[in-house]
């Protein structure tokens, strides 16, 4: 049964407050949606520690999987009115590719777990391997995917991953301007209350159009290109790269790992007893344990741990759960010498260097061109000319010429807010609070 | 120390797509957003299960909390600037009130656990009392409120439980028009992408006055309070009275009820080990057991259940989770007798239907006009006219005249969408399910 | 040449604030566009005199006309993927009425002029019959609709005219939930900055469905359309009713008046010129004179008449231009009868009542069913049920019901603000307000 | 009388789509609103030609100065609130300067003229001249403004003219972050519909702080001020710069030259009579001429004079009256010097290029840091810092540093499009247009 044989009599319509309306015409598409495999993801919220300095947002991964769906939907409806294929090999849209295209929108974040960069960090997992496993692998997903062809889950599977044949369809699903990055801008924009990432979301898909290599964008439209290229740095800037959000992913993963190390100590250990997170523990994990974590599933352990005779982890628990962050410095290459010293002033006033600090370093390149020596090589942004050749965006555009290459973000030291003396004290410590303090200026390291 | 003499000397700010700035400027303020029993709240969706039919709408308690707040911080704003008092007791606004206002604002939520009206039904609970608890005994919460003074938490108390002498900062926070509606209704419209309860803030908190008795509204905002009024309904009708959102509540009570029959039948059963509700099931619960709670809490232990023993335990655990909702019907006075009938189908069809069906009816009354006799007397809204004389809202208003004293809503009988034949069936049933769907026509159970 | 034969290789997009983006994919709609005919009513604002009381209303018919043809195209695109024909006259959509739909749309307000409504009062026109002579007389209009078909012009007009055999267009264009009023509501919304006139135009768009009589909804969608009904009612009451606006009204018709009386007087009169304005005042008028005129034209003239001789016509254009509106008070049948003692007293303090005072009647029918003995009787709203039968709307929704057949405004006398001794004032006239204002309160007519 | 004793007892509020409410509580202020010099504003469009691009722009300079003067009275509440002055020059706010802050930001466009830039060029005056005459000379607004201290009306416009001795409040009018730009950023983004323009200026407001000098910005909301440094230079690329609205600005220059040229030539010249303009013909203006002009008033000139008998004059009205712009395409350094070619074939082809043909170079600097030996030195935005020290804004942002000191924009040559031979043409001119046409590719002159 081909993937337009499922195609509904009637639509149906999901409400989204980003899209207004999120439209489902075929069968196979509302079956996915209805899988225990995606309907987990409402359960892991889209920006995981995030919400806990933007308190709007509190978003799922689910809401975002619909919306990268939408957004692949209006793209083939653009392309396939506009620009549909009149010849094969033409550079046109061949409208076939529709079922793939919405397919793998829709389930290109299904491998995503709870806090999924810091758990993965922790617990050497990959979400981009799950999401591959669950599309191929015996679960609901590949039943539904089978109907359309033997061979489809795998051709799904490969869109993810950059490897399907037709560039148009991998470059909808990954690239600089993809419907991944344009619905979580405008959903994390929207949920965040912040406008920054607010892209004209109408006038780029409404520009976009196949080429023989992927997908390029009519000259006209060079100013919403624009306009995204910096709405998405300011994201990163703002929102992203919050330093109190980097600040609680410092304490997750150190709580994380105090709890790993304390199991490998002592394997055997029945205080506290995360029966979900043993297989992680273990190191044998199937794809059903991996399926069987979300959001809540950790924080009702956190919760546990809290009354853990481990006053490290009880700890940690508590300033995850009860959001008090650890305070940050910016340093850079000429002061980074300097943080073995502040270590030091930390551990005398009677913390665990090893888990009350650490250091994050956050950069976002705005844009570059594509470079093949590199080592994660960005797709560049072609721009198409009336006279039907190809221009790269920087070579025109005068804004990103001036962001391009230059990466943006800053190199923090994270430490426990004591040490500023905003809490109370001992007269104990004040020595080496001050000593500390003479380090730090303007929230910057500084050197005597 | 007073409240005054913990302002801050410069604000402090939470960004908030409802409101788009929170303004915190006291340290009393800041330091109850800081305890655990509000962060709490941010593991506490404020619309339980409508989240799984307006999948935007995953916000918790906790912005709310802060929302409610902020709209307090304005009324108070607006009546100091406007109407402050000028000699005591002549109806204008003591602004001596806002500590014990902008308290009762943020801590009037306090008490609510994961899935409110379903969890308190089964386990006899009451969020009221929990949060009088909070506010009241031994807590970080309690301990911030003394810094004003040992009578201050009771008096925070007293303005949620409506027995405060100042009748201006009860209706503040209870009445028709108070900042809990005034914040939810707009905060659930946005985050169901809905534009039904949209009311324009603005021009309700700009036509507010104090008066002698309370609150009453200016005479020339009478639009404003007419869309109000309208848009409440609205939200009701539509997100609030969903039937699938009902569904999913009569799947949770179920599915609690069941876990709790099979606790009381064998307590030492250990095949699930919901720890932390365990207080719940002895009936023996502190308040401490109450704060351990959160819907991650909760949705941890169904997840474990989907692999209990118990069949009706694991399906209806499934169906929450994954989110299989029961089908519905309406019925009325007419029709209710044949609920019987139907129930048998569906005992016939193989299911329980003690857990499988249960009927909900939703009612909201528009408006009406006080009426001390009723069980739970509406507050009336009044509208200060340019002579000095109150006059009640539907007495103008052709608008809410027209709909004031008329309840609206349904009844609605719950079952198997399996009772449909939607989903693949033997042909063992065929008859069963024939025999029943002949009952019903347009959603409605209608007679032969 | 068909319409089709003319479809656009690459749609042109006009970016709405409204719909986002406009689409044009046909070279007649552009032409149309184009045309002097259409471009003039960019001159001519949507609301009149409204902008003077909701200062952001300054929005011209232009982008109505662009909004109500973007929604018709909505509506065609969503029936034809989802009712289209299968069998002649089987009551689904014949996609090849979509020209004659979206030119009618385009086309439905052409004929309108400066402050239609008072304007067609004074000089007896009507914007209907210019609408129809637009499109059917030797115009830039008619000779672009002529290359679809020398009939075509026609059947445009019959459309908007209500005379064309389709119901489906027809309703389209004219009924209850058509093109023009779920633009103009969402526009005006906009423009004004309420959010009364809101609506969920992606749901209501979604839950319409061509019938054999015109135009369904499903009653999935019935919250959509109650939202529908009472929104336009509070843009009524609200912001086409508000007494300001309709105070400007009368200052513009009593001065257009004052105009054409002493223009009949003395046409030889050289003292104001108003060129464009001649061949009204001399009932002489070509559809080119008609044509040639626009808001700017009109207060182009009354700044001239600023400096008139005439105290009266000079004096009205000054309270027209400058935004000194007259005061009103509600009357009803019990006070009507003291009108005629209130002009007197205007007139002894000095006005002359028949340019300085009148009365105005603003009601609006939320709703009412199809009523053919009633003069104008409105087309009822029909769902579609399950079972394929249609139900009016009222005997479904409490709300509809609750407010239906009862017209809602009021009815207001108007008169100079001089009267309510609010501006500087002789005591020469103290005795006269006095009495005035002894016979109102509460901004009412009240009897002694 | 002080400003102060004229405060109101209670607030009057305008409802506004970008700011919501605008709040007046002081009765000058008022009374400046009511001035027919300000109402004026409402018949002058606040974008000029650019609502013949973006057809939602159709708003005026009245809403925007009601914006502006919004923004203003929230700086004073925002500086009272959180710095207010405790002794004289201790740098922090003295609430003193509300009065002439909030009279400066509502006046401060008083004097623009309909299509200020193109007016002022051809007649040679100037809207900030004019401003300060409205304010200083016998006026409506002027006796106002004396109700408050005979040197008031000289220091409001002091105030806007920069010579007003406190730098806080001419930085609040006048300065790269002022409530001016505020206001039209905000206001045009929202009337274009697009979203380049938003900031988010509750942000913005809250980090500002009065210092010594004039204002600054706490750092911690440095991404709000670069978001608002790359809005507005997205404003200037993507709609102040359109080439369709230089265009029509070329257009409308030529279109008064002529009349101006026809005028000087034959004075006597009865065949158009444009009486409101001639004073400016005739270089002997008044003050009262020219707040008699306003955008209706010439279009209504220019639809007299689409039936001139001069050709250029009649055809010129009719190309902007009914928005058929001139094309237009890029040169540089370069190709400069092919245009005089380029104007040689449109001679040709029959146009006279003096009329026909014209150039315009538009660009921005998005920022730069204070240069005192340029023409028109920038301020620059200073942050401060916690330790208490100024830093300039593009020393610590490397998003502004990247864009700074770099001027965008592009330099255009405006012809008839008929040149591009994409209207109906004889053969006569065919070489010449192709000649043209083989000077031009992707929108840019090019050499051969």
């Amino acid at each position: 049964m081909s993937f337009q044989d499922e195609n509904l009599q009637k639509e149906k319509v999901f409400r989204d407050p980003i899209h207004g309306t999120i439209i489902v015409d075929n069968q196979i598409i509302l079956d996915l949606i209805n899988t225990p495999e995606l309907q987990r993801l409402r359960r892991i919220k889209q920006l995981g520690t995030t919400s806990l300095i933007f308190h709007g947002a509190e978003h799922s991964r689910f809401g975002h999987s619909l919306g990268a769906y939408e957004i692949a939907r209006r793209m083939c409806n653009h392309f396939q009115r506009n620009y549909p294929q009149l010849t094969p090999g033409d550079g046109r849209w061949d409208d076939k590719e529709r079922s793939v295209a919405l397919c793998a929108a829709l389930l290109h974040d299904l491998g995503h777990g709870p806090f999924s960069h810091t758990f993965e960090h922790i617990f050497n997992t990959n979400h981009e391997t799950i999401t591959r496993k669950i599309i191929t692998q015996d679960t609901n997903v590949n039943r539904i995917l089978r109907r359309v062809s033997d061979q489809f889950p795998e051709q799904v599977a490969s869109v993810i991953d950059h490897t399907y044949p037709n560039p148009q369809v991998v470059q909808m699903i990954s690239s600089q301007v993809d419907v991944d990055r344009m619905d979580y801008l405008q959903r994390d924009a929207y949920y965040t209350g912040t406008n920054y990432g607010l892209v004209d979301l109408d006038r780029v898909l409404q520009v976009m159009r196949p080429i023989k290599d992927g997908i390029a964008f009519d000259i006209s439209g060079m100013h919403a290109i624009e306009d995204y290229i910096i709405s998405r740095l300011q994201m990163y800037l703002q929102v992203y790269f919050h330093p109190v959000t980097r600040s609680l992913e410092v304490i997750l993963d150190h709580l994380l790992m105090r709890a790993k190390h304390l199991y490998e100590d002592r394997p055997s250990l029945s205080e506290f007893t995360p029966d979900l997170l043993m297989p992680f523990f273990n190191q044998a994990t199937q794809l059903d344990d991996y399926l069987a974590l979300d959001d809540g599933v950790l924080t009702t352990y956190f919760q546990h741990w809290t009354h853990a005779h481990d006053d490290i982890l009880a700890d940690l628990a508590n300033r995850f759960l009860n959001r008090i962050p650890l305070k940050s410095v910016i340093y850079d290459q000429s002061t980074v010498n300097l943080i073995p010293q502040l270590q030091d002033l930390i551990t005398k006033a009677g913390f665990n260097s090893k888990y009350y600090t650490d250091t994050n370093s956050s950069y976002k390149l705005p844009y570059d061109t594509y470079n093949p020596k590199e080592a994660n090589p960005q797709s560049q942004i072609e721009l198409l000319q009336p006279n039907g050749e190809l221009v790269e965006l920087s070579s025109v555009s005068t804004l990103v010429h001036s962001v391009s290459g230059h990466a943006q973000g800053d190199e923090r030291f994270f430490f426990p807010k004591e040490m500023l003396g905003e809490t109370d004290q001992t007269e104990l410590f004040a020595p080496i609070y001050q000593e500390f303090q003479s380090h730090i200026q303007n929230h910057t390291i500084i050197k005597h």
